[in-house]
């Protein structure tokens, strides 16, 4: 079968690989229909050496159960399911606090830590099948489809850091970054009722279409002036939700930038950093909180999916590309270079 | 009039200073009738430098006041009254949401940050009286004056950590620190309904006091050890809540290692440092949140008196040892050289 590999920093190929195959019984073997490229490839697209490479790519799918092992109880040959970027059994006791991307059975694990599999493929094997994938009571020709696809990873993940913001009716928010995530946070907060939406981003096609979310206002500018720009923006007190969908560390100094004193700093960009300003002259001294993490977008899919097959929202609408397998290296380099927000595979 | 001056690190000396006077409509005059020594007020005697120096000490009091500005609604001549740590004029929008810490009135500040005022004093201009101040319902000679003095810091302190650690019935705590604020915090998840409480301290009459509070074990060890005991004690799991009431960043380091997935570390012991891990491998990996920060005692005043006034709490405990002014600099080094855990003053 075909699948992509990176193997260093900017070369990212499609290549012939052995089959996936069912391991365990609790594996269900997937053909999938609906792929996708994640703002977090671009991490290692810029970063990645060749001696952490080759690696297979992709944690976002949705596709039809091919062949499900022995003790595979919920799912059956012809089902259409998606796959949320993290493996998980869905019945351990974290998972059963909605902490699915700490499940403690010792198959979990996120797609980009498996060998051997991603969802940049033609097909996927799916360790504990049952926990992992949620089944969708639609065809796979869909024109739903890349709304859908967003369970697997944006939607759940900009709804993470809106949920863990606490965001309550009539507050405000800011959301860092217009990438997809952004864009997801942007929609999340307004479905949480925030009253007061600025998103931070500098492309304008991607800010219109926040708008378009729900961002009330935009913040072009950066730094120190964006900084100011907020603090105009809520009578100079900040917003009380900042929703870091970036995870380098300028990002983070404009999320402390904005944050109202008691507020909360939630972040769902991967930081690209371990040390960080957290003492009395950042967090501590007006009391700033700091939350979030890798979203279990399992614990979501169930609350969003409806919205998604009613109408409500249309988070598919970051999808600006669309490619088939062998045109997924040329889609790293247009999101990398901002030629595309997010490119949808069909393998 | 007498007071507490603090020259630099290790130099503390009661001197006659200027008498307190109102200088605005908004101050009281308190005469104070009972005042503390804070672990946080070691800090400087650890690090002052000659140059930062003289300070006035002291943000801990309760008092009778003695004259009040034209524009002092609420208190009268006679009034025994407790002092939050943090003057705040408890209606600007920040303290209606009941950060009185992040007051945003331009009078707003700590006691520790007024200059020639302090709580380790014959007396004290309180400025923004009316709302600052809490009138208590008792003698100025009641037994239960330690108890309410708590109110002034320690006790809401340690309930601040454990609020913003949003403990609910039946969840696993860990407390690091046996200091003051400790052992309240500890008192405090006990009275939000924690089911295990680990007390990490390694005083044994201080957490002995902790069990009384409500600790269900104590962990002696530090660093490695004292994370593996926790890890032993839950399950491996870590706790729900961590409160750090320390401030060093061993403690923090011990806050991450011992803190479940999912749960939160919320610190109190005002940090000692600016930077520190937050990135994939400290909180995000398992969503661990920080909160917490100065705490807006003042909020918490009329929620904890009762209990303290129906004997449902005793958190004057904390206190082992009483002196007048002339023993304050002996009171610093007792606690300095943990001879005393926390020490009342009656000037």
């Amino acid at each position: 079968m075909r699948a992509t590999v990176m193997y260093q920093a900017g070369d990212v190929r499609v290549e012939t690989v052995p089959d996936s195959t069912l391991r365990h019984p609790t594996d269900a073997l997937v053909r999938i229909t609906a792929a996708c490229i994640c703002g977090s490839d671009l991490h290692p697209y810029h970063s990645m050496s060749a001696a952490d490479g080759p690696a297979r790519m992709g944690h976002e799918l949705i596709g039809v159960v091919e062949e499900v092992g022995a003790d595979v109880a919920t799912l059956r040959k012809g089902d259409l399911v998606v796959s949320p970027f993290a493996i998980s059994d869905n019945v351990c006791v974290l998972c059963r606090e909605n902490l699915q991307t700490s499940c403690l059975h010792h198959e979990a694990a996120f797609w980009d830590g498996i060998p051997d599999e991603g969802g940049q493929a033609e097909a996927v094997r799916v360790p504990l099948a049952d926990g992992t994938l949620v089944k969708l009571p639609v065809a796979a020709d869909s024109a739903l489809m890349p709304s859908l696809l967003t369970l697997a990873d944006v939607l759940g993940t900009g709804y993470h850091a809106a949920r863990m913001a606490e965001i309550r009716p009539g507050q405000a928010v800011t959301v860092i970054g217009d990438g997809a995530v952004g864009l997801m946070a942007v929609l999340s907060a307004k479905r949480l009722g925030a009253e007061q939406i600025i998103l931070m981003g500098r492309h304008q096609d991607r800010t219109d279409l926040g708008r378009d979310f729900g961002a009330t206002a935009v913040v072009a500018e950066r730094g120190e002036e964006g900084i100011a720009r907020v603090r105009d923006l809520t009578g100079g007190l900040g917003t009380h939700a900042v929703l870091e969908a970036v995870g380098h560390m300028p990002a983070y100094h404009q999320a402390l930038g904005v944050v109202r004193p008691g507020g909360v700093i939630s972040r769902v960009g991967v930081p690209q950093y371990e040390e960080a300003p957290i003492g009395f002259g950042s967090l501590f001294r007006h009391n700033i909180r700091l939350a979030g993490g890798p979203a279990p977008v399992r614990a979501s899919i169930e609350e969003l999916l409806p919205d998604i097959l009613d109408g409500t929202i249309e988070p598919g609408r970051v999808f600006d590309a669309v490619t088939d397998l062998d045109g997924v290296p040329a889609g790293y380099r247009d999101m990398d270079e901002r030629r595309s927000l997010k490119v949808l595979i069909r393998p």
